[in-house]
């Protein structure tokens, strides 16, 4: 079990860390990298630590003018929409990222048993922050390129999937013993759309992370209609959020593939009693699954009570060691 | 067939309308509703007309302070979190909203054969508003109420469910022949949430809107797990958006229910060729389906060019007249 978010806005700690340090300047600061990644692991008895970066990360990293503004999200200053914008965007090289090498290590070597799970966006929300310039409720420029202009869409992802690739690469090669995609925002898709517009990416990018023999999971929000495709993608696990029951879940994804999820983190702002209720139904809900990560559905809500992750926790590990 | 957001931000006219008229004034004033439902109307050969109006006005006409921002939506100045704030959510009586009355009686005498569609918000979609004071992206104080405080939620429920049916009655009176209840982001909770919190209550809106003897139609975007729980809830029709295709929704929903949806609104800014090719999909999606009222799976888009609105609607026509 581990927390998506578990580092970040719901720690005191974090918050203090972070008062007077942007978020990317954060991310491509070994020592805060460092911090912020082992800070949960301080305070929870999870099993996995999870990299503190960004998914825009590596787009700055090759050059990209971008920022996260507080309160926003990723703005990217001149957004990307042309075929010739397109084709200026280069593979991400190991040498872009030494921040990450070097954090990653010293994680690895401080975490001992503990591993490390390896973090990368995925490519049609990479797409969609880079078209559409920011965060966006309806993804509308992006699925217009998407529709339009099928040959710059595949030029496009087939860039962002190098992209992921290499970063998730990178961070293996520094000791990371699994790692995930987040594509967050595919659930904007309808299956025809994913299958003819991002499957193919996907399928590459799984196909080219197994050589790395590590765990790979793939995980997108709201993508209860897209769990089989996900699958298909190629990845170990499937990451669920928490509209799909898991046992309705492990119906849709293919076979030998393990789940992770999916508490809804709103839950987490109620009474114990309800947490611990809601907990037990996701593990029993659990059962007929091949291998089960437990998780939330998304990311620890910034109001997130600390303790009562904790003690969630302890819960799971107690119920899951019977 | 008829689109959601027909009425609105796409349209030339209607944006030099409202250039001077706030949101709310414009739903308040009988000749800006009567025009501005018009407007698509005269401009696609759509099936019916929808009521323009806005979620939030039932919520405005009891008293409560709240004002629509643009660029944000409806901000609500004090928001209603403890149980003596909900305890003074009054009824909604046909006196409060005059101005509803007189548009939908000139609107349905004007319309002729036209039948016009009524609508109203969702008892969820309405708390969420007023528990978060504005648009939410993830609902987490409406979550935590809904967990920590079932009675005070359930009164909440209570109340606003009798100004749903309130709002929608006073609509039907004046000629309305049909009405949607847009629970617009019931979508964010798991299917055990809205099975205990919010189906009851809805079960309540369908029972009672019934003794009115006009089609009642039930929507919310990204609903797919609680497709079959929207059905439950007894109306005549379910809408989908476009991550679930019809004939899956078929299957999830109760016997007799008919299907309304689901082009994804941004197909729309595609090339004519794409939007022909989906729409073509979603009327064979539609066959198994026990009656289809073609829509889209969400809002017409603000950068929609009403031409393409106007094709599409000639497109359908012509194929489900074969």
């Amino acid at each position: 079990m581990w927390f998506m978010r578990q580092a970040g806005r719901s720690l005191p700690e974090y918050r203090s860390l972070r008062a007077d340090v942007p978020m990317l300047d954060a991310c491509a600061r070994p020592d805060m990298v460092k911090e912020i990644t082992l800070q949960p692991v301080r305070r929870y008895d999870v099993d996995a630590a999870i990299l503190f970066s960004d998914i825009v990360m590596p787009l700055r990293a090759i050059g990209i003018d971008l920022d996260i503004k507080p309160g926003i999200g990723p703005v990217v200053a001149e957004p990307i929409r042309e075929p010739d914008a397109v084709a200026q965007l280069r593979q991400l090289e190991p040498d872009d990222i030494p921040y990450i090498t070097e954090a990653v290590g010293e994680l690895v070597s401080e975490l001992d048993s503990t591993p490390l799970i390896g973090f990368a966006g995925g490519p049609f929300t990479l797409a969609s922050y880079l078209i559409e310039g920011g965060p966006s409720k309806n993804h509308e420029r992006t699925k217009a390129l998407m529709y339009s202009d099928p040959d710059t869409w595949d030029d496009l992802m087939r860039r962002l999937s190098g992209i992921t690739i290499a970063f998730l690469r990178t961070q293996v090669a520094a000791g990371a013993s699994a790692v995930q995609v987040f594509d967050s925002w595919v659930g904007a898709l309808s299956a025809a759309d994913y299958r003819r517009s991002v499957l193919p990416f996907a399928k590459h990018i799984f196909r080219e992370l197994g050589s790395l023999e590590v765990p790979r999971i793939h995980f997108g929000v709201g993508t209860g209609e897209l769990l089989g495709l996900l699958s298909e993608a190629g990845p170990d696990v499937v990451g669920v959020d928490w509209r799909v029951p898991l046992d309705t879940a492990a119906q849709r994804v293919q076979p030998h593939t393990a789940l992770q999820g999916n508490l809804d983190p709103a839950v987490l702002l109620a009474p114990w009693e309800v947490v611990e209720e809601r907990a037990r139904a996701v593990l029993a809900d659990a059962e007929p699954t091949e291998g089960h990560i437990f998780n939330l559905g998304h990311g620890v809500l910034p109001e997130t009570d600390p303790d009562v992750v904790a003690r969630l926790t302890e819960l799971v590990h107690t119920e899951t060691a019977r």
